[in-house]
């Protein structure tokens, strides 16, 4: 960390917060230049809080140069971190896909799906019960009674279940989905994520549609210090001035986070764009970027879905994209 | 609504559509191009999910022409609303000062900052009892224990309080807070906006760093859809590519709010720059604009301080403001 | 297009509307709402200023439903558009590789890089004469004796080469230059766009840092509006909140755009991110999701280059994208 | 600058860059922490060119904490610079007018808004000739024609006259323009900036819609590089992804510009929102935040005009502003 002071500064001041800095266990390092005088924080600066020092009324302003994150970085566990959901792992060169429909709608249509994306190829099954939605007025989800479908479709085909909570009240509710998914408008929504952090159950964390990197992996740093490091991190897309897209997806995101942080880190090509014809090359691109996993929707007939968005694909559709993110990361593998 | 249709689409799938749109209580205007069929949707489209219908595959894209938020806009209710807080009205030509610390933090400095914004022209108090912050590692707020002291700090002074809510589960605890906010993080949880439709009190909705207007108005019809509609909109700025500031105050969104909706609109300069000597020019520029109030940080001692940003003035800086900002509202006033 | 007008507007003001959009050969359909009167406009809207029926002040708003762009646009023409460049064809399944330092700094240097990039798979070569530099203090390139430099590269191993134009009239030093590029920030130089439309050249056109795909392609439009229409797009990455990498790569851009124009696209991951550990990731993603080439800054010795940013790699590093790049198109052209 | 190298550097090259940092003249204070050297860089770093450094593959990364601009700074020119336009002065406290139609049209059209537009309080004259358009089918202004026309305007009321260059190579037909604007789309156009930077004309230099307030200071570097120190700066909306307004005016940047510079910085609320309802109450903010100047696009009659925007407004609500902005000039001059 480094804090620029203004000219002039009164010494017994700079001196009070060097000494409360080397209090709190940082190595302080003064240099005095012509219009300003710089202190160098050298140590552990996670703790720290930049703000307080921003507030100081001496302080012109406060630059970190080390990350802000600890539990989920790189450099105290170098090691790529597996997450395993009932057998099937993710991370550390195992990949996954996971697929379903936006909204669970019926028992016919969930079980259907799930039989469809599994024999295409996806491990795991994904389905909304709770919906975030724009508007009052949108269809909301059909809530408990869809988490129960969801259990129902698991039981038929044996594929641990992915569904999104909403509130930390509904998370009783949640005891028997295999992984807790955290939706992007969700991502610092920081009371649900110290609760998430006391459970034991995977927790995969969407990318916030605003938010940088280093928010999400804050936000991952949220979960682990509650004490749960299952964590999937998923990009998502971003917003941008972009009109042609729902959102940009950053697949700059993928390779990044991967030389960050040890978790894995899975794409969703469905949301990302919002338009069905680019599902099939932003999920290979995000497997050519390193992806230890892919997200998708998929629908069974979208001239009745309810909920299922533009972003939807057909599962015949799906089997062709894991048959080409496979190939692909053959591709990767080899020397 | 527009809805475009592909080149060569089958005519039974169009009746289908079109019959499906009549039932639903739209006049349909069909309008055939060299390229594309267009289906011009006259009526009340707001309760139409426009998803439902992009996601047709003979569908080329669809687009909104009327707004799809109802409660909140001027079409039908083209009168201001008036938001009263124990007497002090804000909207429809009345204006409030708001001012306090960014977290409450003792007994002390909560009363003593109280008195000094009372006295410098604030109607309400701020405070922080539940923080959202970016990293578990930063001060979370004084809690439950924080309203406390704010409704001590109320009963010395006589001042309503205001305080943000993090979560749903903690709206018994602000039963005595007189303004609830949202946070702009929390803008669309939408979980939290439906509880808070069905309490009485009036909500201050702060707008999310990455949100457009039509959402934040969105998020205000979730509210009134509850039955609550003493509701009031808060610009606190919008994240973009400039590095300068934290955020960008989107000016605009205060003068043009107020013409989309009757609900009155007001501006936090303090976090929307994230710098202290903005607060007086971002103060002024809000209220030239339009603002219907103002809701400042202000400090006492910036040294101590556990959490005010670096965005915090004094309370004499705020005297200031307070002084020019009604010499502009009657400048506004006059003809 | 589709004109709302206000409520109430008076219908002589209607009618002149009307018959001047019949006059310049729309189909005009008028739909009369509760709320507005809607003008739905059929026929070729290319050439409808946008901002003169705007500006009328009985108009509400107007959307455009079709694209602005007409000559690039796959409507009109099908069929993907081929550019050569002596002898090597980009675009309708043909890929190439363009491989370069950001600038030319000796005969030595740019020599021994053409021939490093030639033996690893690159068939045109890129290298910076005129360099547009933030800051008036960096080097801003060799200028003419950097263009003497590359053809006598060119000279030495056969590979066409590729050069950014900075103003127009520099366009007569481009004379052996084999694709002039029109960087980011020239856009929208919309003279030098004109001027670029009356060469014979092919263009490399680079997506602008803040442009939407809609204004790269109507940048386009005007090249081809002068009779050039060999055109190569080029997403090199957008301007994002996002500080961990210098642009975000737009990665849908290049599936999308080739959905909307017969035009090539390929992309530049080296400028995209600025980290040279993202140019491999991003280089495979890019070739995954269509692209139609890459083109890449490599170094020889980064110790000693001018200019040469951090997204520069290596020739071995270069080599190594080359294989996996064309692996990664096998598997996407094959069954 | 603050230089983070990689653990475990060779002290070799640490020494090797050392030396070179002090012999380009600055001081270097190094600091060994447990996980990064880092090297604290004192003095003047505005010649240094990160990306030399960047680039460096021991280098972890490079951060500026001191402005990488210097004659346009503060802290060498502390007091504000007056930019003086044929006795009418900017600057320093000096409030100027500018106003008049997107596009030169006619002599009628520019002679009678010039003179709407002077009684109204007007100081200088705008007019487009030349104008830059997102589509080649639109209207491109009258060129060469259009400055002559606004020629005759000033002859016949005596106001200096503005007007945008779009090109290097149209100089000599700007010799009897007062005031050369360079529009937000030229605002990198460097070649063009250091032509200007040798003339003695006045430059009015537009931010461009994704440049950051830092590189709008940098351009205006290059042209005061050149000797021309008459620069004025114009805040004119940046691009966000709100698609309410065209762009989103940064109210911020004209408080904070005038911190960081001593140029005048002057706003265009007309570009910024695109909307004409918006004008009033953006001119008036930005008088409140403190800008020096206002730039209005003012029509006679819309209904005929070739260009004029939906952002223009007519010469009796320019007038209104006029009167409102002048009052909250006083306001904020008075004690």
């Amino acid at each position: 960390m480094v804090v620029v002071l203004k000219k002039n500064t009164d010494e017994a001041r700079i001196s009070e917060l060097t000494e409360w800095l080397r209090s709190i266990g940082l190595e302080v390092s003064r240099n005095d230049g012509e219009f300003e005088t710089v202190l160098c924080l050298i140590g552990d600066t996670s703790h720290v809080d930049m703000d307080i020092i921003s507030s100081l009324d001496f302080v012109e302003h406060v630059t970190r140069i080390t990350e802000p994150f600890k539990s989920v970085g790189r450099k105290l566990h170098p090691n790529d971190t597996v997450v395993e959901v009932n057998g099937y792992k993710i991370g550390g060169g195992n990949f996954q896909f996971i697929a379903g429909p936006c909204s669970v709608e019926s028992a016919e249509q969930i079980c259907s799906i799930a039989k469809d994306v599994k024999n295409a190829g996806a491990a795991m099954l994904r389905g909304g019960a709770f919906k975030p939605r724009t508007s009052p007025y949108s269809f909301q989800g059909m809530r408990a009674e869809g988490l129960e479908l969801l259990k129902e479709a698991k039981k038929q085909t044996g594929m641990p279940i992915v569904s999104e909570i909403m509130d930390l009240s509904h998370i009783d509710l949640f005891r028997d989905v295999d992984v807790i998914q955290v939706g992007a408008r969700n991502m610092q929504n920081f009371e649900l994520l110290k609760e998430l952090g006391h459970t034991d159950k995977p927790i995969l964390l969407k990318r916030g549609l605003a938010n940088t990197m280093q928010e999400l992996l804050m936000s991952a740093e949220y979960i682990m210090a509650g004490g749960n490091g299952r964590i999937i991190l998923c990009e998502r897309g971003i917003r941008t001035f972009e009109p042609y897209t729902r959102n940009t997806m950053d697949i700059s995101a993928i390779a990044l986070l991967k030389e960050k942080t040890h978790l894995p880190v899975i794409a969703d090509p469905s949301h990302a764009a919002g338009i069905s014809k680019l599902v099939k090359p932003l999920s290979l691109a995000a497997v050519a970027a390193g992806a230890d996993g892919l997200m998708t929707e998929v629908h069974n007939n979208p001239s009745h879905a309810l909920c299922d968005g533009p972003q939807a694909i057909s599962p015949s559709e799906f089997a062709g994209i894991v048959k080409k993110a496979e190939e692909i990361r053959k591709v990767l593998n080899t020397r």
